[in-house]
Formats: structure tokens, sequence, C-alpha cells
């Protein structure tokens, strides 16, 4: 059989313009070749790079290959092959002619042992050799379930290497990996075996004209899009990608990987990153562009439980059941919707919210990029006045259409009030205007329109970059462990949680509609079985539980609860305070406890009165403000670079005087006390906010302290049994006369202490926090379950 | 006249009810009796009023006064009362006997002199004396124009003050002066004559019940509005008044008012507030109400020219050189239209559009107060899906409708995807559905619509609260004031400038749409003559010129694009810092010149990278910090406020050390000297901003100076020769280390030095600021006109 795909090879000469076989030979080898993939997609994008470089000066080989037999292996192979398709714009004789030819240059390889893959070696060897070619390259395409991949990947490492100076391309499919973790392991154990530049992971989203046109689009526009390409201008982003089909016949795999991990990890991600990212200068630097794209997943916020919105639709589980052989009574967690709001803390973005939605069993199929622009006009005309979408109160949007959809094809719009973009006439075309159809809401004469001069199949296009090297439409290793970095959070913090039931189609009506709500998205109608109960109670916000601890008022609940109810009572007490007083005095400590409170208070209490408000520190270390390890340094990064608190009532304690840190005779803490005196009404803060150490100390005193337990002084220096050991802090005294103080303690590591302390009375000697008891004030301890109950 | 009147008040006691005269008597007068004013809905009030109160006890007559002789001044007014008609509420024969009575206890008398007031208030002490009637009050209301109210006041305050005991009123319709200067002017005369308490100043706007609603709506719907009546719901509010008529017969009023004073300083403004003002814990507090409103005032953003775009309709001109006989090419710049962009600083409404927006000659007569509030939601099945208003992805209003418009009449609209409001029984009921009809591009059906039980008139209202006390309202002086204030720098700014002609009506099309831009507001389109001529160029954003000054560039220009261009500048200056080197080093003079540059800066250039910036003090004086003489101060208030620059990198000079001001020995500026050489590379700030003083003087570098002119300290204390005598600034030689120095020149007082300084060379012991030569770095000159051509 070789020798006849040789002949055939070198028959091939006779074809227009072929420059003989000069730039060598490439074997593509397809491991997976009867898988459905291959079946569906890469076969066909493998013909079409054949018919599009037969004439390019290189030879090739296809070897198919899986674990099935020789004999039937070819037979199922072979059946593909003579299925084939010719592209509308080929000549149908040419195309006939080509096709022959691809069908005797394919040939079928069982690939199981190493044996098997010496013998495929050995084989591609014979054929350069006898033929006296020269070796360009060897591409192995992995379209087998990722299990096999290191096994594979062994193989070909040790015995297929193509000779010196040709190169080696293994392209990857996704999943890689289910989460950040297994994705390392999965990067390490492939880099045993590959160079970074020899691995091509493939997201097919990359090669839909679409979505590959983002970058050039706004490269290309850059004039138009400069001025509006930001916060200020962009109401909200949107990357969608419905389907109507379910996960029948596939549960296998998708029981293990769900929707987040299935499109929204991988081709939302990318289509949305293309979007955010600052263009760089150079758009068609590789390098550059991988930069960029990093720096973009750097500066999202982290996702968190309530970031996401997610549903299953009503038939999976029997599905799973059935596919799986799973009891009766099985019942999967596995998300089939999910809605996730992502917010970025990029000064061009800060605010605007980017919506990744994507479901199975929904009303349609389409897939879609959305840029939506805010109104900023009024026009005193609008509501009598018609005009083809020029109008500035018309919606204002750019969408990138990836297809199927009312459009059923791939295209660019942009609304006619925006601007007429530039666009590469060699690729893309003004689209005809068909009048009858509506996008989101408006005809389609109120967008200029684009099509694909030549529509492609993303695989055609995913292929044609490997062979030409294109390892900017690849993911790389930094991208792919950046991405699982960013999603692995929501996907642990969601696993065990059940999703909404939808019964899928158009029957789910408005029951996937979700909306923004302070910390995430939340679906916008109650539970289906709330609703039949519209007389119920609205469940409380916080599920947090209230009772006593040391005789002082106890909230409880799992620590986001328990932080989001501190976040809350904090604001109210900041409220009543500048109601009261006009100002609001607010001590805080530093440390990891209060980091979410921070973020909390940073990110989701708008109505905080930061402006009547004067933040001081309970106690700090004594290392310079802008060290790491500086309690203000904490506070400074997770709440006072995002609110507006006035300069002057930033209250960092003095550690720092004289270029030398906590010196007696500097005065530091006489200096802070002085301040303290100066502007809080009798010294006595309005709320303090402690935490409490597995030693029993609170803000920085320490058991057996000998300043600040008692006695008059406000501000103290003293030790700490761990490094840093100099500390300013508040002396216990002062902390008793503030208003409020509230207690937060956090985690299984302060479960012992807390015990001790729910048993021990007033022995601020061994644990200072005993001694907190306000002469006049309130004490309430925050405690959450874990710390409570270990 | 005057005995049969009081036979007819006494006739009154048989019709049902009245509790006799035991309430005390009330005498109106009615100044410009048969004015247009008072035609058009004075007399129906009173004559409404009368029904409203015929039975409450209190006797009334009515007194109809004006210049005009009494004989045909009498007929004129008995003209007009004879057409009064019936609420469509009354009973026919009621109202017919109540008519009849009114007609009788009206009477006009001629008030000119200072004997006619006398003669006027002897009749009816003299009514009151023969009837032995108590006296309950006097309402005057003034129905003239303003130029007449002194002359009035002084009467009626000298000759027709009621009995001790009894009440005066005195109604006073607007205009209330035409600006601030004049505002304040007439309140101080006025209340030369009348109390506070006495004057009721009518914005009868108040009076119309869809305003007047306001207030209690959002008191009556607290649960619901609560959480979203802030910048994170809410995308803009809109108080429009259209009107189709044009100013033809009211030229002389209308040309020396114009839109904004006719209609926005007052009616819009005062539905505004109510929109956005903090609601008082008790909103029937008239007095809690007050303050709210005057800080709603003072936490708007100044109005600057930017802030409006202006038009005229084209026949304006032709009405004015006809009316007021002015000649042929005569040309005013009055504007008919006005959209006005007005921003709040408050924490509620930071960065929410409030769009106030009038004219004449427009397509429709209509005025309402529209909040719209943001889409939160994204709802995957939104386009095949319709419903009855409910999804949270159709748009969110809540309209206050004033009246006509295609709903003809007044009401409240609520999108029934917000909530169902709370909405008063006995005053407003649920309109019928009137599906035909849209509003704001939706169908009524998406909303609840509320219409009042009884449709009244606004100076029923107005009358009917005059009556009843009602000082909540009316406009105090102090609010009369803030408005003023307000408003007036826009009407300054704007006296000269040409509006854009419209042709009026339909025509008008698309011309006037305004958008948003940084900074303000401007049509959309551009000026018609420009679009006659679509390959012209598109004019620069900035005027200003350029040349040299002292060698070195000059850019020129009016004050406000100066700044402008300069505020450009330092931000491109910024940027490219970062790009070279992470950081950017700004050195910041004080004074009132720079003020307008940080308010530009901290408003419209969200692309500073501020994260990135240091901000120094160029020189301060030796005061707190927070005492309001300080630069610091306010370089915060106007900038630092604003932005996000972090806490670190926010470097005020330390004049206040160990509770004292610049004591040598404290060693402030050796203190700053080594913060520069920590943070700034070869102590070279990459952009130092300087201005000049008239005595040539620039940082605190004064003539003479024994410090800081040369030599080799960075930082040094010197002496100004005026308060606050004590200052520390940069050094000459360490100013002429930075990259970039840009001088700041602005305004007439300059003129001299710039002037001087255009001729002097190199002697900075006498002009400090010719010193100025950075070694290797740039100096440009910003000088606006004013200071370069005097």
């Amino acid at each position: 059989m070789l020798g006849r795909v040789l002949c055939t090879v070198l028959f091939v000469g006779a074809l227009p313009s072929p420059a003989g076989a000069s730039q060598g030979h490439i074997s593509v080898v397809l491991l997976g070749a009867n898988g459905d993939l291959a079946k569906k997609y890469l076969w066909q994008g493998l013909f079409q790079l054949y018919m599009d470089q037969v004439s390019s000066g290189h030879s090739f080989t296809f070897h198919g290959a899986a674990l099935t037999a020789l004999e039937p292996g070819q037979r199922l192979m072979f059946d593909v092959l003579k299925k084939l398709s010719c592209p509308p714009d080929e000549a149908p004789n040419r195309c006939a002619v080509l096709k022959d030819q691809f069908l005797k240059l394919s040939q079928y390889h069982q690939l199981g042992t190493a044996e098997d893959y010496t013998a495929l070696n050995r084989d591609i060897e014979t054929l350069l050799g006898q033929e006296g070619l020269k070796e360009a390259g060897r591409i192995f395409y992995f379209s087998v379930p990722p299990f096999a991949y290191t096994e594979i990947a062994r193989h070909v490492n040790s015995s297929c290497r193509p000779r010196a100076g040709a190169w080696l391309r293994v392209v990857l499919e996704k999943p890689f990996g289910h989460d950040l973790h297994s994705a390392q392991q999965l990067a390490a154990e492939l880099a045993g075996f590959f160079s970074e530049e020899e691995m091509y992971r493939v997201d097919h989203y990359l090669g839909k004209q679409a979505v590959a046109h983002i970058l050039p689009f706004r490269d290309q526009n850059r004039q138009f899009l400069g001025p509006i390409w930001n916060r200020h201008h962009v109401e909200r982003v949107e990357v969608v990608l419905k389907e109507t089909v379910d996960a029948k016949g596939r549960t296998r795999f998708y029981e293990q990987y769900g929707v987040i991990r299935d499109v929204l990890q991988n081709h939302l991600t990318e289509a949305l990153l293309f979007l955010v990212m600052e263009l760089p200068a150079n758009a068609s630097s590789a390098q550059e562009l991988v930069q960029h794209k990093l720096q973009a997943f750097q500066s999202l916020w982290g996702l968190q439980r309530s970031s996401a919105v997610l549903g299953q639709y009503q038939a999976y589980d029997s599905q799973v059941q059935e596919e799986l052989q799973e009891a009766r009574g099985y019942v999967s967690t596995t998300p089939t919707f999910a809605g996730v709001l992502i917010h970025s803390q990029s000064p061009r973005w800060e605010g605007v919210p980017f919506l990744l939605t994507s479901g199975k069993a929904l009303d349609e199929r389409v897939g879609y990029a959305r840029v939506l622009f805010k109104n900023k006009a009024y026009c005193p005309q609008s509501g009598t006045l018609r005009d083809a979408g020029h109008s500035q109160c018309k919606p204002k949007q750019i969408i990138f259409h990836f297809g199927h959809g009312a459009l059923d094809a791939p295209a660019v719009l942009v609304s006619r009030n925006l601007f007429q973009p530039v666009m590469p006439k060699d690729s893309w075309k003004e689209a005809g205007a068909r009048s009858d159809l509506h996008i989101f809401g408006q005809p389609l004469s109120d967008f200029y329109m684009y099509s694909p001069v030549k529509e492609r199949d993303a695989y055609s296009v995913v292929i044609s970059n490997i062979y030409h090297g294109r390892k900017d439409f690849f993911i790389t290793v930094e991208h792919l462990l950046a991405s699982w970095a960013f999603w692995t959070p929501l996907l642990d913090s969601t696993s065990r949680q059940p999703p909404r039931l939808y019964p899928g189609g158009v029957e789910n009506q408005q029951l996937l509609d979700f909306e923004m709500v302070p910390g995430g998205v939340a679906f916008t109608l109650a539970e289906p079985a709330e609703l039949l109960n519209p007389g119920g109670q609205t469940p409380s916000d916080f599920r947090a539980i209230q009772s006593k601890f040391r005789q002082s008022p106890l909230v409880s609940g799992w620590a986001e609860e328990l932080i989001a109810r501190l976040a809350s009572d904090v604001e109210e007490a900041a409220v009543r305070s500048v109601a009261r007083s006009g100002r609001f005095h607010l001590a805080l400590s530093g440390g990891s406890s209060p980091v979410g409170l921070f973020q909390r208070l940073a990110r989701q209490h708008y109505g905080f009165p930061w402006q009547q408000s004067h933040v001081w520190l309970v106690d700090e270390r004594c290392v310079p403000l802008t060290d790491s390890e500086s309690n203000f340094q904490g506070l400074h990064r997770h709440l006072l670079q995002h609110v507006r608190v006035p300069y002057f009532n930033i209250h960092p304690m003095p550690v720092h005087l004289n270029r030398r840190l906590c010196v007696e005779e500097d005065g530091g803490a006489q200096l802070y006390a002085k301040d303290i005196v100066a502007l809080v009404a009798n010294a006595s803060f309005d709320l303090v906010l402690l935490g409490v150490g597995t030693d029993g100390h609170t803000a920085s005193l320490f058991p057996r302290s000998e300043n600040g337990l008692e006695g008059a002084a406000t501000v103290v220096l003293t030790e700490s049994p761990v490094k840093p050991h100099q500390r300013m802090s508040l002396s216990l005294p002062l902390i008793n006369r503030a208003r409020q103080v509230f207690v937060l303690v956090l985690g299984k590591g302060k479960h012992d202490i807390t015990t001790l302390l729910s048993r021990v009375g007033h022995e601020p000697r061994k644990w200072p926090i005993s001694g907190v008891s306000p002469s006049s004030g309130q004490l309430v301890w925050y405690v959450d379950y874990e710390a409570l109950l270990g």
C-alpha cells in the first residue's frame, strides 16, 4: 500500500504548479481517527489542507490511527474518507481528482503497543528513504480522551520523532485537565515529552471566523474604538453560547466536566479576552499578545460562589442514570447551564459587567460576543422620528456573531450610529440587508453587517494554522494555567451546589433569567417551589444565626455569610454614627481574617459613608508602611484603594519616624494618641474591629504584655512572640472606651481558643481578648462555624 | 358697591353649613388683575378656592387691582369673571349660585399712588368694622412684572398690613431676579418690607399634581426605592418640558430671560431636586425638606459653558425685531432651547447624568421627569419571549408625567418589572390600559399607571396652598439664591454664545439631539453648514494656538481651551512616563490658577494612570494641611478626592511636624528632600507644574529670596511678602532637573508680568520665574489670551 501511496505522491507532479517536493514531506498522524471529532471535522479539515497545499511544494501522507485492529479500523476510516465533501468554491473536477489522491495518500494504523509506534515510525522512514524525500515535519493530532495523552505522548516522543532538522507538532484537544491542579499535572507530564514549542493546544473557537476577527477588528478600527472602548462608554460585554441539544449520548464525558469546564473556561473565556485585553501596539506580535492576555487574566476579580448561577435541564439525571448505569435515585449536581459575572479591576473596565452564559437544552442555537454601549444621548424628537439606525438614542452595539441563530452564519455587526468599520475586503464582505430579520430587538438595517467572503469551518482553520505554525492561534501553557487558576475557585465553591432544574427548550421561559445583585448574580425568579407558595416569606439574605458568647451577642454562620453580615453591620454602624455625629471613627485590625471583610466593604457596600469616615489602625507591625507585612498596606490594598476616604481621614500608625522603626524616643505612640484625642470625641471610637490569636491575643496585645493591658497609656509599643516582634497597638483601656467592638473569629485553627474563651472569665494577662469589655459600649462576637464547631 | 358685597357675605349664611364667620375674614388682593396669568389661571383658582372654602368658616372678599382706571378696569375684570367655569365634579346649581356670590364678593381697585393703597386699606377696614368681622388675614398676589415689585411692596407694607393678630401673605410670581446678584438685590429689598414668613414665592410646577407627588411617592415607596435609588441602579434622570408654541407676543419678556431663566432655573430644577434630594426621615417636615434641598444644591458640580447646548428657533430674531422694533439686522443670542447636563458629587448620585431639557417650537407639547434604571439582567430567552413587561431585560423606569403629550394628563408610571407602587387611593387611581399608546417606545401595558382621582389645575393647587399656609410648597429665599448661585455661572458663560438655529416643529429632526461628551454635552450633528461640506476637516478639539515665549514653546488660547489642552498634555506626559519607567512623578503648584486644571483632570481624564502616579507639592503654606489656606487642601479637594492615587503615592509637604509649623529644627524641608531622593530617580520629576505671580515669583520662591534660587538645597523654607509669610518650596535647581516643566499663566492680572517676562533675560533674583530653565528637560508655557493680550 505504501508503494502505491508513493507512486501517487510522485504522480502529483502532473497537477498544476507543484513545486516538486522541494519543501519536504509532512506526515500527518491523526490519533483517534475514527472518533466523533475526526469523523465530523478533522478528516474534512485535513482534506481541505491537502487541497489548499497540494501545490505548496510540500508532499503529504495522512495516517489515521486508533486502537482498533487494522482491518476493521481501515474499513471504518475509509468509510469516513469516502464521504468527504467538496467545498462549493472548488471546481468539481479538480476536487474529485484531489479526493482520489487524498484517499491514496491516507492509510490506517493500529496504534496500541510501543511496537506499533516503532512500526509507524519505520513506515515513515522507509517512505522517506525509498523516495529520497527530505522530511519537513510531523503532525500528531491527539483526538483521544485525555486519560490516553501521557501514554501516547511517551510513545511519540520515544519512537516517532522526525529526523533532525524537521519539526514535530503535537496537537492537543481539550480538556486540558479539569482544574488547576490536574492541568498543572498534565502540563508537567507532557513537558517531559515535548517542548512548549512543539505543543499546539487547540481551542477551536480561535478558528471560528468571527472569534478570530475580534483582535484584527480592534486593531483595524483603533481610531473609532480608542475613545469608546472603556468603562465610560461600554455598558456591558456578553459572551454567549446557547445550544438546543442536550448531553444525551455524551453524559460519560459531561458528567465529569459540566458546562463551565466544557465551554466557559475555554471558548467563552477566549472570546472575552480578545474583547477586553489591552491591545498590543503590534497586534501581530504573538509574544505581546500572550503577555497582554495574561495581564488581562491578572486584572480580573476572583470568582466566588455568588459569581455564577447554575442550572441543569430536567432530563439530565435520567440520562446519566441510563448511560452510566447509575441507580434510579442518583442525583447529579453537574451544571448544564451557567451564567457568570466577571469584573475587571483594570482602569479601562472597572465596573463594567462581563456576562458569560452558556447552556444546553435552551430555546435556540446561537453563539455571539456582544459589546453594548451606553446611551449618552438625549434626542428630543426620538419618539416621533424614524431613521435608519443613525440616531444616537438607539442602542449601540458591536456583535461578533459566531454562527447559527437567526443569521445562521458568522458575522460582524456594528450599529450604524457607532461608526462604519474598517474591514479587510479580501476576507469580509458587506452583507446584503435582510430587513425582515431582527437581532437583539433591532432590525438588521440598523447595522453595518459583514460576513466572511468564504465561510470556513473552524477545524479547517485550526488545521491550516497548525500547518503554518501560527502558534498565536493556540493556547500556551501559561495561558492555560492562568485560565484554570481563574476558574477553579468557582468550580470548587459550586461543586456541591444543586443547580436550578429547567425543563428545556422554549419551556424554560424566564426560569433562567438572572441579574446582577450585590456580590454577584442571582436568578431573577425565585425557585419554582417558592413560586408555588407566593404567600411564603422570602428567605433572609443572611443565614447567620444569633445567640450569646461570653455574655455578649454572638453571630455565627459559614464564613461567607458571616462576613456578609459583619459588613452589613459595619455599614449600619457607620450610617448611624454619621447621622448622629456627622463622623464615623473606625479602628481596624490587620491580618488575614478581615481581608474578606475589607474586600466586601470595598466592592459591595456602595452606601457606606466613606467621605465622613475616619479609618484608624488597631495595631501595626514595626515595618515601613509600604512593606507587604504592614497591616496598613493590607488595609490599603484590600479596602482603602477602592473607596474614597478623604486623605486626611486615613490614620496609619506612625511606626516609621525619622527613618527608623518604633523607637521609643521618636514618640510615635504618643503622636497617635494625641491624634486620637484631637479627632475622636472622648477618645471613644465608634467601632473597633478585633481579631483573636490562637494564644488569646487581640490587637497587638499579647499574653503577659507589659504595656497596654491596663494603665493610662492609650497607644503602646509591644512585643510579639512572632516576627516582626515590635508592634504598636491600641491599649485595652482605649479599646474598652469604644461605642462598639466587633470581634471576628474565623477558621478551624481558632476552634481551641474559641472553646477555651467560652469557659474562662476576665483574665486579660493570660488571654488579652478576655479583657475586651466595653465600659459603656456594645461587644458583638462574629465566629464562623469552623471556629465554633471545629 | 362695598355695601352690596357685604350684604352678600352675610347672605352666604344661608348656604349649606357655613360656620358663620367665626374663623375670621380673608381679603384677597390680586395685583395685575387683568393680566394674562390672572385671566388664564388666577381668577379661576380664586373661584375654586371660594367654592372649596365657602363653608370653612372664613368669609372672603376678592380685590382685583391694576394701574388701569376704575371704570375700564372694572369692565375688563368682570368680563373675565363672567367667563369663570364650573369644574366638572361640581353640581351645576351649586356652582351657579357660588359663581354669582363670587362675583358679588369681587371688586376692582385702581392701585397706583400711595393714596390708592391707603384707600384700599380703608375699604377693607371699613368692611371689617361695619360688619364686626374678625380679620383672619390678607393675601396680596403680585401678578405684575418684577420691576413693579418694590414699589408695590413698599405700599403694601406701609399702608395695607392687616390688623394685629391677622396674617399677611404676599404671593410673588417669578421671575425672582435674572441672576444671583439681581435675585440677592430683590430679596434684600423685599426683606425690608416683609418677613420671610410672609412671602410666598410661587413656582406653579410645585402645584402640578405629578410634580407635587414625587416626594410623597418616594416616601411611600421607600421599601422598593431604598435599594435602587442610587448610582448603582439609576442610569439617568431626565426632566423635560417640550413646547410647541414659540415666544411670539412675549418676546419683550423672553428676550430678557430665555429658556434657562424661564423654565430650567425654576420648574425643571424643582422637579429634579424632588427626585435627587435625600429624603428626610420625616418627609412632611417642611424645615427638613428645605435643608435637604439646599444640601442637594451643594452636592451639584458647578456648571460651565460646556454643560449646556443651546438653540434658538429660526423665526425668533424676526419676531424680536418686529415686537421690540429692533433693526432688521438685529441678532439675538437668547436661547429658546437648552439641554443641560448636571452631575452630583453625592455618594448616591456620583456619575449619574441628570439631563434637563426644554425648548419652544418643538415637535410636541409634553412635560415629564423620568428615572431610567440600568439593565442588570441577562435573559437567555428575551429574543423569543413576549410578556407583559415583567421581564427584567425590558427597560425599567419611573415616569412622572406632568401633562400633555400622548397621555394628555398628569400620570405616574412605574415599569411592571420594577414594582407595584404604593399610591394614595384617595388622590390617585390606577388608569385603564390603553394598549394602543406607547411611551418611550414601550406599550402602556408595560407600566403600572396612575392618574389623579381629580385633575386639578396647578394654580388652583397653588392658591389652595397659600390659603392653607403650606409654605413647604413655595420657594424659600435660601433656596432661591442657591438656585441662582447654581445657574448664574452657566448664564454668564453662555450669554454671548450664538445658539444653534432650528427650523421649529417636526422639521427639527435630529438637529437638537445632543450627547454627553467629556466635560459636558454637545449637539450630535455638526453645524448644518459643516454638514453641507462633508469632505471638510473636522475642527480640532482645541482652539489653542502654539508659538514661542522666552525661547520655549508657548500654547495660548482662551482659558477654557487652554486648560483643556494643558490637561491633555499632562495626561499624555503621564502615560508616556508610565510606559517608560512604570511611574509618573508629578509636582503640582497650589493657588487658584490650577484649580480648573485639577477639576478637569479629576472629571474628564479617565485614562490617567493615577495608580502609577506620585503627586508631590511644588510649594506649601505653613498652615496645617487641613487648613483651607493649605495648597494640599485645595489639591485634595479639587483633584485627589476624586481620583484613585494610592495613599503611599501622595506626598504633602511636611510643614506641620511636632505640632508646630515650619520650624527649622524639625527638619521638614530635609525630610521632603530625602523622600524625593528616595523615590524620584535622579531627583528628576517627570513633570513640574508652575504658576507665576504678578511679582514674578514662582513656586514659593519670591524675588530676592535667600533660599532656593541657587545652591544645593532641594527643598527650602522661604518667606512670602504676603500672608501666610512662611512657606516651603522646591528650589529652582531642583525644578530645573525636571524632565518637563509646564508654566500656567491665566488672567488679565498677569498681563503686565507676562509682557515683562517676554522682554527680560535670566534674572532669577529679580524674577524667580525667569530662572526656570530645565537643564535637560522641556519647558512649555501655557498663557491664556487675557494674560497674553491684556
